[in-house]
């Protein structure tokens, strides 16, 4: 399914028209992988080092110079130097002066500056063009032509006919330019390569809060509690049951929380009469991260699925069922057919399976390519309709789940309900607030506000506004 | 697995080189969020309204002026008012001479007027350059900054460089320009925002048509009938049974009608001699919606390899397992080992696993990001073999179910067969006439036919054609 | 998910700005329909043909002329002819000359020619600018407009101008084109369309050896043995239970193949003492393979979770566990609950799910537009950390599969011990040479070779590089 690697031969061999000279200042790591591509890639390279003469070091073809003999060479020169290391540049003010200066670095830490690198360089010298590029790529990544992840290289810089040389070199390696504006982007630039999974930090802690503490009140009621009061050795249920128990109950409890805020946010909106007003910023980042929610809460709501599926392997289940038979059949107890037994098992679980197939759509329509191709009105129908019928579903379904002994008190173990009851709360919680919300006259209200309408302002302006304007 | 916000940033922050301005008529919801959307994005911004003194509403920062005043402050006017409210634009065709117009608007209803809203105002205002741009971009998506769903803004216009122009803009708020052609393309993306799955309908619709069909089938044959003759409760079915009956057949179903209008596209082509004739209109619609079909035809087996792998859990099944044994138990039978049996249970699940599996394989290559990777030959490849065997894997399953007992008439309930003989019809038929023409003597006409052969031109004719062109 | 159908329609309608004529040379099947795809996009076509009074082929709208007669109406000539036949251009070199000719044409074959055709075209036409173009589309996508696949256009040629041209008629098609460089390109472009998979050809030969191979080993000792010993016919284990024995052994087997590249290229750098010699090229093409590897792998293991699955559904498995109880009845033994065998079959079930979870993870990750929005930190931080936890999770699902029977010498049959304990040989070796390599002292001194340090050159000189350089 991947072509990656057989597309970049044909762009491996398109050699730029004439063949141009790049020059490189530093022959480290990052340094020779990007020469070694440029030279594969029909460029002449020139090194640029304090040591030209320890040219051992270079891959065959590219010549290594002085700093300033080299720099004479090409238009074009990149650093690949910490830095730390700028300073020397001040000497090569006049050969420098009206050369394009790229600057491939990185720093050890997001913000690890006031200045970004690429604005620090242009600070020093102010009669080059200083231009931001490669840093988002891995010197591995050039040296073995594996561009698994993205090719993507942002390009950013002040002079434009500057940063359009450089995004033609870019191009001409296989890899994608991504024109970023002015330097004043270098910033974000040099923080990208740094980050990991930003918008999955909350989501993940929070699931993982969740789940430690839905295995711990399962462990508490299923193992200690039976080991306390009975003495039964009920350890063995960790590596299934209590799983089988936290898994659903972080999933329904995530989904809950991806809609949430949106609740929140229609109340506020109600409460102040205009949707102007800026959302706290939680409620902002809150609202962001609800797509990693979901997709969490999806990987939950699998697991749940595949932990369930496997639960007439298990030698418990099967121990457990071949002596229910025959102490039916020692005791020659009749077991007759409990019509709302199989009508209460069996939609339970039809449920729980529709719940999941929805959830699994909204999944696939939440993958990059594919939410790409549909309108806005397809993309809020999926997720906004199709995302609350998953909520429906799934808690009607630990609903039934519950069936007869819900709320009854025979269950509660050192006062504690059953886990799937905890899990109902914030699900049921939204699911009413919402109904409440899609009610005729508060909806018409809320839409009022959302197309614009304010409450707190007079009336004739709006209407005047309202008739004319989009 | 999204960078989407985080992307957003850096282009945020980039400014336009020279701090340029643009105009907006129009204070409504859109025109106010396109406005600070433009702002944050370093454009400075100056309103044009009706009733320039109430600035209260506006987001700090940008101007609030009478019309006239607006459109002499900036080159690029957009238009953030109703279709209905173009009119007083003729007060302002001195000032808007030489300008761009931005038409942003969109209609209610699919083809509510004749002519689009932008080749109406160029119409109108034939001294600017009216370029269309912005409309499949939500108001809430601007203001949120969650641009979840596509980025992409179709541009389309008659005067090139007012074109250019905007789509810098777009490209400026983090936007993707598509450049669609010139104004007579404006009616299309007028439209693009209205629909909602437009290629889904049709296998929508079918899907929904067959599933009800086969519910009802399945209800009268399983739960009425029993009930009549045997006054016995089994409603209980409702919940899985039944939808484990539809699901699948519901599935194969789609699954050949997929494949049968290929097999009648061949026919038509053998029948006529020529590939050049059209095919008739709803065969065309037909061909187009196959990857939809497909696609809804793997949900339905999706939900029955789910309704499937739960029936050892359900209640009923419990029961009557263990009725069985306490049976076998009372009566001291014996139960020998049937390797018949066992073949046919096996060899039942088995080709169903292999089938589903291909399946799956077919969708994941559906997706976009997957399928702009491999050659046509590849994706023939797939789509057309792969696919072939899905359909004779899921065939053969649906055969050996049937096992014994197929057409044997102690299944007829009231005249009605078994509902899975009815879910082979269509993809035996497929099959059949697919094996008749992948027979060498039909299958080698048809590839001449396929290859611009014809045979109602005379021969030496075609025999020309047919050495040197390709 | 799909709106390729709908976003093609405004394109199609896009009209170039003045209605330019495009020639074509050749009217076979590949001519007509790109003729009557430009015809639709609002060009105006003109054919050449060797017979031109034969136009009633052609789709109304489009001229046939001689040769020459249609070169001299447009300055872009597509050759829409074999290779074999280029010669005759050579009687039109004077009409040609300075115009552009589009060289579409294919082979039968990779590497067929030691030349490309657009090269030697060039080399036929001097005067004339040769681009490579249009070749990966077929002609029957044309025609239909159903492009589900890549709409990528390669286009390739020394004349940047005249490929700019054809460039803006790709996009006037509604199609995506791709620069790729200098004619050099035209070889590996010519080629593509050609190709099946090409990167998929070792992963799928080693996968269908193993499966070949464990399938044979698992019937001698399941199937074979009993036969000849008990005489007992065991066939119908074949449908299922070897497979699912098969399956597992192959998918794990793949999946340490996948990391054991690594381990062997950390090896050979620890051993070199540098990173810069270059690796085997057996080595270096594993490498590249390793998401195939990895990705049929996951087909393998998504087999056996579903073969699996169905375990309690089987015929042989109900009669079996009937069986049980029933002798239970009858001998009256009591059957003691055994803590440690719950324990063994869930925490073996408990893995397996875990570790399946995970590499579904990784799978969905390796998808081409999920893997473009990762960081490269995140890339590797997903498939080397996140890969190796799948590799231990499965890894050690398979020991504690075995459990208590782990090489005890009954269940050796023919010698041959069982089959899992062969799959854990790679997985396991994998795993030991990982520990042993992140080792802190042996880790650390891969990480400096990896940082460009190398043990063989004098040490002052690195470190100088070391300091400054990236």
């Amino acid at each position: 399914m991947d072509k990656m690697c057989t597309d970049a031969l044909p762009l491996t061999m398109s050699s730029p028209e004439k063949q141009e000279t790049i020059c490189i200042f530093g022959t480290g790591d990052f340094g020779r992988s990007l020469g070694l591509k440029m030279l594969q890639s029909g460029y002449s390279v020139v090194f640029g080092s304090r040591n030209p003469r320890m040219s051992s070091l270079m891959t065959s073809g590219a010549e290594v110079l002085s700093y300033s003999e080299a720099a004479q060479r090409s238009d074009i020169i990149i650093l690949a130097i910490h830095r730390e290391h700028y300073d020397f540049l001040r000497e090569l003010t006049e050969v420098l002066n009206g050369k394009i200066l790229v600057d491939v670095s990185n720093n050890v830490k997001i913000n690890q500056y006031p200045e970004s690198n690429a604005e620090y360089l242009a600070r020093l010298m102010p009669g080059a063009h200083v231009v931001k590029a490669f840093n988002t790529i891995s010197a591995w990544a050039l040296q073995s032509g594996a561009l698994d992840a993205s090719r993507q290289v942002f390009v950013c810089g002040n002079d434009s006919r500057a940063k359009q040389r450089v995004m033609d070199v870019v191009r001409n390696l296989g890899l994608t330019p991504l024109d970023q504006g002015s330097l004043l982007a270098a910033k974000e630039i040099e923080n990208y390569p740094l980050q990991l999974f930003p918008m999955w930090r909350f989501p993940f802690y929070l699931s993982a809060a969740l789940c430690i503490f839905f295995f711990f009140y399962c462990v508490i009621r299923e193992v200690i509690y039976p080991y306390v009061y009975e003495k039964e050795d009920h350890t063995f249920r960790l590596a299934i049951s209590i799983l089988n128990r936290m898994c659903p109950i972080t999933a329904l409890t995530l989904l809950a929380l991806v809609y949430l805020p949106g609740v929140i946010a229609a109340i506020l909106q109600l409460y102040h009469g205009t949707k102007y007003r800026r959302f706290p910023s939680w409620l902002d980042h809150w609202m962001l991260c609800r797509k990693q929610l979901g997709l969490i809460a999806l990987g939950f709501a699998f697991l749940h699925v595949l932990y369930t599926l496997v639960i007439p392997m298990r030698y418990y289940v099967r121990w457990r069922s071949r002596n229910i038979t025959v102490i039916q059949v020692m005791t020659k107890k009749e077991n007759p057919f409990s019509t709302s037994s199989a009508w209460l098992s069996d939609s339970y679980i039809s449920l729980g399976i529709l719940g999941f197939f929805l959830f699994v759509l909204l999944g696939i329509t939440s993958l990059p390519s594919v939410s790409n191709m549909v309108t806005w009105r397809e993309f809020r129908f999926v997720q906004s309709k199709l995302g609350y019928l998953t909520l429906i579903l799934c808690t009607a379904h630990t609903l039934v789940y519950g069936g007869k002994r819900f709320l009854s008190p025979s269950v509660l173990r050192w006062c504690l309900p059953s886990a799937y009851i905890l899990a109902l709360i914030i699900p049921c919680t939204v699911l009413v607030v919402k109904f409440i919300l899609i009610l005729p006259c508060i909806d018409k209200t809320l839409m009022r506000i959302r197309q614009g309408w304010e409450r707190n302002t007079d009336f004739s302006k709006s209407a005047v506004n309202g008739k004319s304007d989009i």
